[in-house]
């Protein structure tokens, strides 16, 4: 993997650049779509091509350990063939997954024992399997196991638990470094950092990841339950410390604003459920605010989804066709609202991209920030 | 509405020609893929028209009547404007499904009273107010109203509702005279054969229905549990009523075999529920047979969906991967084989028009229906 920063905005820490996998070249800053199981819910690559415009989707090694399968996986030649998809990947390594969904988890110091959420069965992830999954799935970038404490953890588990995920890490660091991609294309390997909502474990654990010197450099274990501004601060004390010269990725974050905020911090590259999730309900995200689209005052209003949309779907269908959809509970309004989304998501990133170029990204991020949190 | 005929086949009574509407024009033989609600299930417009190539779809005036109801779709400016599709749209009358679906239904001289399957509100259809619905929805082929007796209704019942159902086109029909089409475009009305099993009857019905000289004829009230030869039979002496001239719609059939025989004994219309609603069950229509995709069979089988198949899914997508989005029940699979499934009928009733042209349709379809019901 290569990474080169093309321009850094004058007034934050926001900056602009190119990430180079075998699968193709990610502009940053990206947001990556998730696509669970092994599809982006709702979402087919074709529409996530060339409607959405995603160069980059995320897979969950917890969900593609337990299905497919890793014997699927492989005989499929990696997730990249079997679902079609000829862009990158990043996996996240499965701990989060673990740690929130499935049943009678033990952690101990070799790593996490745990039952499927889908039929008990009884399973073991360490640093190391996790490497050896995501080397068989075949992603571009690739995540260490980590263990995410929650945003009110108190310190003392906090400590402990930083310290058990850096020395998970060492050990993944090892195994990826012992082992190799098994279809042809280079894979990376990202850590990340912990430390709860405590800038001095946060300063630790920055300084420990960066220490390895790795392609690029993640933060896990926020926006969990704690305060914005937590996360925000925490942010700032790790991205002073994290190299300049490799993407940083803020996990499973967030809002338009968070985004936005985070952009203007020093990050490169998020990823969230929320555009597709929340979209399943009802929300869809505008650059001018966020709509409820089942609301009664959508019934015959019939401009398109979103004016300033850049998608098909956005202009060609009106918020009353959608709205009505939802009310009729049809699953084209799930797939629309979803693609409309991520196709949002996707060009806020391109737009504050743009912005950091042309110089203005702090003007401009001060003007959205209020926009898109409005309720339309 | 226009209609004209290209070829005759020279040993069957199938023939190929076009029918073309203000919203263009139908190739026939043709199948019209069912938007129940204002959308073929979890298949947007693109896809509808890009990979399933169909120049017609089906709404359901029942279903449209209720939601979004009368207000919006007359706001919107109709069915078409609403969803965003530019090409043809047929209407059934509901009358189908007043009978299958609402509740405590009543049926009168003047009409059906029913209440709603949504939320139990009374409401009565009568032969005018359906064709008035129907100028609403704004469809350009407008259905009679009429009463569809099930399968095994015995003679007297048959012969009682087959002349209510008569004595009802002609108040529809004078109502169709009567009124005009609201949006700029013109719409026409094609009259219903019903009689059950009965061929007496079904004769009685055409030659009823053949009187009227509309722009096109329906055939109702088959395959509705009567055996299959009993469909073919009535479709064959139907047939031999209905003028020449006019396109013959078989309503709500059938299995891709159903289309072949029907297709060779002179019919030039279909729509059914089958391919999107097994499709979303994990039955995907192939030419080489049919395919339970769910099956374990497929489990690590990487070769595409259909390999004589006609759109980007088919080629793109592995019976592996598609298995494992309806195993994870991930909605990707019901979307992938609706899209498929539609495909594939729309592909079998356009080589059926092509081996009509070329004088082979026979032979093609005696190899075709062997190949088509066999399980894979």
């Amino acid at each position: 993997m290569q990474y080169q920063i093309e321009k850094r905005d004058p007034k934050s820490s926001a900056r602009s650049g190119k990430i180079f996998t075998d699968h193709g070249e990610i502009p940053t800053p990206i947001f990556m779509p998730v696509g669970t199981v092994g599809t982006v819910k709702g979402i087919h690559v074709k529409d996530l091509e060339e409607e959405v415009n995603a160069p980059i989707i995320l897979g969950n090694t917890y969900h593609l350990y337990l299905r497919p399968g890793l014997e699927v996986l492989k005989e499929a030649g990696g997730l990249h063939q079997f679902m079609g998809w000829n862009r990158s990947i990043l996996t996240d390594s499965g701990g989060f997954q673990v740690f929130s969904l499935s049943e009678r988890r033990k952690l101990t110091e070799k790593g996490a024992e745990f039952r499927s959420h889908l039929d008990g069965s009884k399973h073991l992830f360490t640093p190391e399997s996790v490497v050896d999954i995501q080397r068989t799935i075949g992603a571009d970038i690739m995540m260490a196991f980590d263990e995410c404490p929650s945003g009110d953890a108190p310190y003392s588990y906090a400590v402990q638990s930083m310290e058990l995920t850096h020395r998970w890490l060492k050990r993944g660091i090892e195994q990826f470094k012992k082992s190799n991609p098994l279809y042809g294309y280079e894979q990376t390997f990202f850590p990340i950092v912990q430390g709860a909502g405590y800038a001095e474990l946060r300063k630790r654990s920055a300084e420990y990841v960066a220490s390895f010197d790795m392609d690029g450099n993640a933060i896990g274990g926020l926006a969990v339950g704690e305060p914005e501004e937590v996360m925000y601060q925490m942010i700032e004390v790790v991205n002073a410390i994290l190299p300049q010269d490799k993407p940083r990725y803020l996990m499973g974050v967030g809002t338009p604003v968070n985004i936005l905020e985070a952009i203007s911090l020093g990050v490169d590259m998020f990823d969230c459920v929320m555009p597709t999730r929340n979209g399943r309900n009802g929300m869809i995200f505008t650059s001018q605010g966020i709509i409820n689209i089942k609301n009664e005052k959508w019934k015959t209003d019939f401009s398109p989804i979103d004016e300033q949309g850049h998608c098909f779907f956005d202009l060609h269908y009106s918020k009353a066709y959608l709205r009505h959809l939802f009310v009729a509970r049809e699953m084209l309004g799930p797939q629309i609202a979803s693609i409309h989304n991520l196709s949002f998501y996707l060009w806020l990133v391109s737009e504050a991209r743009r912005q950091i170029e042309s110089g203005c990204f702090s003007t401009w991020k001060d003007q959205m920030v209020k926009q898109l949190a409005r309720r339309l």
